[in-house]
């Protein structure tokens, strides 16, 4: 059993590697439709963490939750045109329902800036009806040729905030709070570093004016696009006539943003930590935190369990989340393999000598054992939960930045996104950015935020480059 | 403003009433779609604290939460008998998806026992495999004709939890731990009165060998549903293979159960409780607990607003949800009527005279004012809202009691059925039933756990009881 959990090492197919660490650690499973995943407990576990911490930070900037349908009517989609153009290809169409053929048929939501516009086109009518600060936890399904769990599946949950405000600026200031939340939850909570910027006007969202996203890099060198959030402008005010009388008594359109984070976020988690021996999760979204596994014969059984309860119950009142491996029928060498492959961050070993010394031992999943006295877990372990989450992102960030780099010529950059983030000037050109994803498959991932002001000529035609500094240009999930 | 708010009252039309009273506290409107509905905000969070409810109870019984896929193979369907026939009259189908014609339709889940029955199948090999503990939180499809908001509509929100074991006994003390559970949820948070039941080989879920229901009743005299939880036997493991090696190395089939509680739970709050000046809602599932409503002038308002917010955070620091209604274009006697409307349990008024005598007005929804020492409010407030909440559920009670009849003659039940519950025995013959149905629109509710054991004759065609006990029976929504 124990070699069955083995898996394929990175360096030799981290594509492998991945499908296998989703299956083995019982993340998740795939659904008898195509493209379609279950997500099992202890892969949910994790999403309804991240569900939690979001949800407190969107209600914590006066965000409140609501639902809109999952049907919706094919003649609203075709109200906005990029919108149309950018989602119908991947769009499921109900044409049937109580045994009767629809006279109009019905799309499976792949996103909900139209209902929700619909709705608001009839609740907006005042200035003091704004601003409107939406969100929705939810599905949605787009229909993609190639699927991935958690990375691109039929059907995937996330959230879709939804927002609409009487200026531009207000607006606008809005879709850089929620980036922000989304790259807090990113580096405070998963422990990955994340690029927050600007996407090009080809790798916007389709209806937006601009689409601003925060982008991490895998462990194969690939980049992962993690959460977006969109400044809409008038686009879908003007699809679905929202308007409202402002306090100068002229009547005008909304602004609207939309954002949106899924359960990609998991993918982030597993390619950015893990490895050969399986998922490390980030302490503050990892369902087990601590695991404790008692090792006992036939005649020390009794005590080193009731020890390993009661150490249970002293870290649980820390507000740990803690799992007490009691399985009779494993030995405590199959449970470390098992809880090493689903990535918990401390393991506690508990054994009758240990217990004789009124001790036990720590490992960690990044490494290294120390004996520690039995009662001083309980104070200890919060800070090395601490600890752990700074050492998993110092590594990713060491890591990302071992794999960035600033080029200048195009066969530097075709080298460069062999293995990582390529730092590069670009013309702006969609037909150029184009060029370049289909002769080295890479796109650019964003025109980062922080960066120093630099000009430079095209990586690719030698144009001046169009953004003021370097464009990060990556493979991409 | 105030007109406009006006409801009609429950005497003159209550299903008026109640479609008037979800628009206008702003509980829900209706999507583009024929019978969907969108919840907003304030309907949202009354869902939400049911979900806090729900959850915790599930995860102390051992349950996990997972995500199973929205679309089923139609064939899937097709494999349990009863099951498909209960249900494809009311499908919504997928025929088309990425631009192309499916080679087999999906349906949209109209519950999941199917989809949920075959990755079982993958899963559970052995004893070791049981029990499976699963709850699901997301929407299904069931194309009904005539649609209500939160009662019955095309898409609905709920809770479905899946449950498979080894022995039949284990199975069905799962069934009635889940249906406790609802019983708890109405009585304890919702304080609503709930008869604890069995369906009738008529009333139970397609698929099940039987189903326990809590069935509550409404202001007009009909009953709801409001949570059911359902014993399903061998059938879906035979339909697909669920199968696993016992501890006696005999092959068996899994029993499994499932059960479920929607959002039509709002309903029965809506008209279990509500008046004809709104709702009022019960205290633990209030969004809003206590409303805060300052009263003043022009010189005195930065002083009550000051010991408005004050007050706002003492009772926030008690715990308890509160909402300051500091809108300035909006009088106090406006205010009160729309906090009113929207159910909210307590009222604090608060004017610059109560403030120089240090205290406060608090009014109650179910009628009442006093005068309390401002300082005095923290302290009082969180027993008042358990008094609240008792009144609430000994009024309910009293109701159903007073509408409720025990009958023996079919006049009598004809009668009886026109105001509330009918206490009468049947002979358990499914086509006497229908018959009572098109005679009276009154159908069997449950042949409730807690009910003394008496022999009669049926109440329509004269032959024996099936029972041993009367059975409910009432219109029903
Ligand atoms: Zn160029
Ligand atoms: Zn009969």
């Amino acid at each position: 059993m124990a070699k069955e959990k083995g898996l394929t090492p990175q360096s030799q197919d981290f594509s492998e590697w991945y499908l296998e660490v989703i299956q083995k650690a019982e993340l998740a499973d795939y659904g008898p439709v195509r493209g379609t995943i279950v997500v099992r407990p202890y892969g949910y576990a994790i999403w309804e963490n991240i569900q939690q911490v979001l949800d407190r930070m969107f209600k914590e900037t006066g965000h409140q939750n609501a639902y809109f349908p999952l049907f919706i009517p094919m003649s609203f989609l075709r109200k906005e045109a990029e919108h149309v153009e950018g989602f119908s290809p991947e769009l499921a169409v109900v044409t049937h329902a109580g045994g009767e053929e629809l006279e109009e048929p019905l799309a499976v939501r792949p996103t909900s800036e139209t209902v929700i516009g619909y709705m608001w086109s009839k609740w907006i009518r005042s200035w003091r009806d704004l601003p409107q600060l939406l969100n929705q936890w939810g599905n949605v399904v787009r229909w993609e040729m190639r699927t991935r769990p958690f990375l691109r599946t039929s059907e995937f949950l996330w959230q879709e905030g939804h927002t609409a405000h009487a200026t531009r600026e207000e607006a606008e200031e809005e879709v850089r709070r929620m980036l922000s939340i989304y790259a807090r939850l990113a580096r405070e909570y998963a422990a990955i570093p994340v690029i927050e910027g600007l996407k090009t006007e080809k790798e916007k969202f389709a209806g937006a004016v601009y689409t601003t996203t925060i982008e991490a890099l895998m462990k194969d060198g690939k980049a992962l696009q993690a959460g977006t959030s969109h400044y809409l402008g008038e686009n879908f005010a003007r699809a679905f006539d929202i308007k409202f009388q402002d306090r100068d008594l002229q009547v005008k359109y909304v602004h609207t943003t939309s954002w949106g984070l899924s359960w990609r976020f998991i993918g982030a988690i597993i390619m950015t930590h893990g490895d050969d021996r399986g998922l490390v999760l980030p302490p503050r979204l990892a369902p087990i935190q601590v695991v404790i596994v008692p090792i006992y014969k036939d005649e020390s059984r009794e005590r080193v369990l009731e020890a390993a309860q009661g150490l249970r119950q002293a870290l649980q009142a820390k507000g740990l989340r803690v799992h007490l491996d009691d399985r009779d029928q494993h030995t405590p060498g199959y449970k470390f393999h098992e809880w090493e492959l689903k990535g918990v961050p401390f393991r506690v070993e508990l054994g009758p000598k240990d217990l004789e010394q009124g001790q036990a031992v720590l490992a960690s999943r990044l490494g290294g054992k120390e004996t520690l006295p039995l009662a001083a877990l309980p104070e200890a372990l919060p800070g090395k939960l601490v600890a752990f989450h700074e050492e998993l992102y110092r590594r990713a960030l060491a890591f990302r930045e071992a794999h960035t780099r600033k080029v200048d010529t195009y066969e530097a950059f075709k080298e460069a996104v062999q293995e990582g983030f390529a730092l590069a000037f670009h013309c702006g050109d969609k037909a150029c950015e184009r060029l370049i994803q289909e002769e080295t498959t890479a796109t650019t991932r964003c025109v980062p935020f922080e960066a120093e002001p630099e000009e430079g000529f095209c990586v690719r035609c030698g144009r001046p480059s169009a953004y003021g500094k370097r464009v990060v240009f990556a493979k991409a999930y």
